[in-house]
């Protein structure tokens, strides 16, 4: 059995994983991330001693405990290196929770183990490299080369939300101009559109379904519009899915894996998000003639990062 | 004992270099690639027993030929896939080779096997990962990773010259807009400091270095102009510092190496060069607290892609 963990700014998740990547039960609690990391690291620890207990099992039974964290980690000595949302830099991670539960604990960023859950499970199955995209908030990355996860030398690789695709009218919370993520997140779509609107673009039916009230917007209502055939949301979505067939193109020209799968909140947008993406990755490819790695949606939902996280550990003991 | 050829636009260059990248002999002649596919190839070959026999050695010695092409590779079939300066499109190079040699023989992108060749005996060497980037008339890459070359499911990885990284005043031959090589290599760098000029900006040494002819400007001018405390021409290497960064960044946020190492006739310009890089490295790269890998210049000269495909032949058997 194996034990995964997935630290989220708003909650922590804990989950026991047999070897097959079934969750047996989870339990949750909220992050608060104000506390700062000691308390949290404190109900980490009792929510994996509260799930071993109610599924009956004795800790040895527990061959490795990983987590996965929303931000920078350094796999070789289980610290966190910078969590934004979290507020944490240079935290130790494994260490104290070793201590206190004396099972192995592997750590790792929880888009990667997201990414590992689809190799396992999902959409990267049976492949021999894939690179999970998770668009969200922000834009994480999973590289899986070979059966492994690829985070780099110093763990900060596979950050591709972080790559730099052009010049924006907003600066990412990493501090440079022109990131991936300030052009193709979800909140990267949500600023575009506001500014559509607020440039005096007001004949859309977005308009309408926020009531008139800027800060309703979101997600969905900007791909239902896009859908009806709303030209401003169409503008909106069709940036969205050009950017992301940039991010696709360049770390094709990097790592040129065999299978892109596309996760998070946006990618429930479905066919409308991936038939376009698909669409511009093809006109976009260099040389025209070549081939470009599948693209897909994820299979998994939010149980993703607690089965990704359970099989860091199995992966590394 | 491995042959190495390095099959260029301009020259086919075939080295006997044995097991601990010593060149022993080597011997060339020209490519001219408007005679197509066949009788280059049978150069080649040629080429090998002519450096076989001046060696004094029998073909029974020599365990593997490589073979290094201006273009995208598919090691897996031994075909060329693309070479836009040869004008071959899905040319099958390693079977005619092999039935003519009854040598094994292995084919590889030729800045790919460039970084390989640093990797055994250059700046990568000992590193767990690296990065080479060639510059010069275009932007080459090589990755190794773990010891072993990595170009991708398809062989078309490692083209990071074709990361798109903005909107570009000219288009890439490749048919997309702002691509790397576009802003960062030596054709880049010439074509923006004539569009300097074009536009006006006539007070610069570079007139004068030129004869007025703006035919005549090259790299070197450039750079030599930049060290001179040239305006324009430190507005052109700025540009150039600027985007190879961003290609570094870029890079980094997919796979974060180890080292970066930069070759081509670009990096000839030395000190210059690398300075402004890896200042242009430190101010841009995401999360400012953050390490990224070593930049240093490549070790190695021509030689570099002869021993490097002589490598992979020892790599492949």
């Amino acid at each position: 059995m194996f034990i995964g963990v997935d630290l989220g700014g708003t909650n922590i998740a804990v989950g026991l994983v047999d070897g097959k990547c079934k969750l047996k039960c989870q339990k949750s609690r909220p992050t608060k991330p104000e506390r700062g990391p000691e308390p949290i690291i404190r109900n980490i620890i009792n929510l994996i001693d509260e799930v071993i207990d109610h599924h009956g099992i004795t800790k040895k039974e527990v061959r490795a405990v990983g987590i996965g964290i929303p931000g920078l980690a350094d796999p070789k000595t289980g610290d966190v290196i910078q969590c934004v949302n979290l507020n944490w830099t240079h935290v130790p991670l494994r260490k104290p929770m070793e201590e206190a539960l004396g099972i192995p604990v592997f750590i790792d960023n929880d888009a990667t183990l997201a990414g590992l859950a689809e190799y396992e499970i999902g959409s990267m199955k049976g492949k021999s490299s894939g690179v999970f995209m998770t668009i969200g908030t922000a834009i994480g990355g999973g590289i899986i080369i070979g059966g492994k996860i690829h985070t780099g030398y110093s763990g900060i690789g596979s950050e591709i939300g972080h790559m730099i695709v052009g010049e924006n009218f907003y600066d990412c919370n990493c501090g440079n101009n022109g990131c991936l993520e300030t052009f193709a997140s979800g909140t990267a779509l949500i600023k575009y559109t506001k500014k559509l609107i607020e440039e005096g673009n007001k004949n859309t039916i977005i308009m309408e379904k926020i009531g008139g009230d800027i800060d309703n917007l979101n997600g969905k209502i900007i791909f239902d519009s896009a859908e009806g055939g709303d030209e401003l949301a169409n503008k909106a979505v069709d940036r969205i899915a050009k950017y992301l067939a940039i991010g696709i193109i360049n770390v094709t020209s990097v790592i040129d894996p065999e299978v892109f799968v596309l996760g998070g909140g946006i990618s429930k947008a479905g066919p409308i998000l991936l038939d376009r993406v698909r669409k511009e990755v093809l006109k976009r490819r260099y040389f025209k003639t070549l081939p470009v790695g599948n693209i897909e949606l994820a299979q998994l939902g939010n149980e993703a990062g607690i089965i990704g996280a359970a099989m860091l550990g199995r992966h590394s003991i």
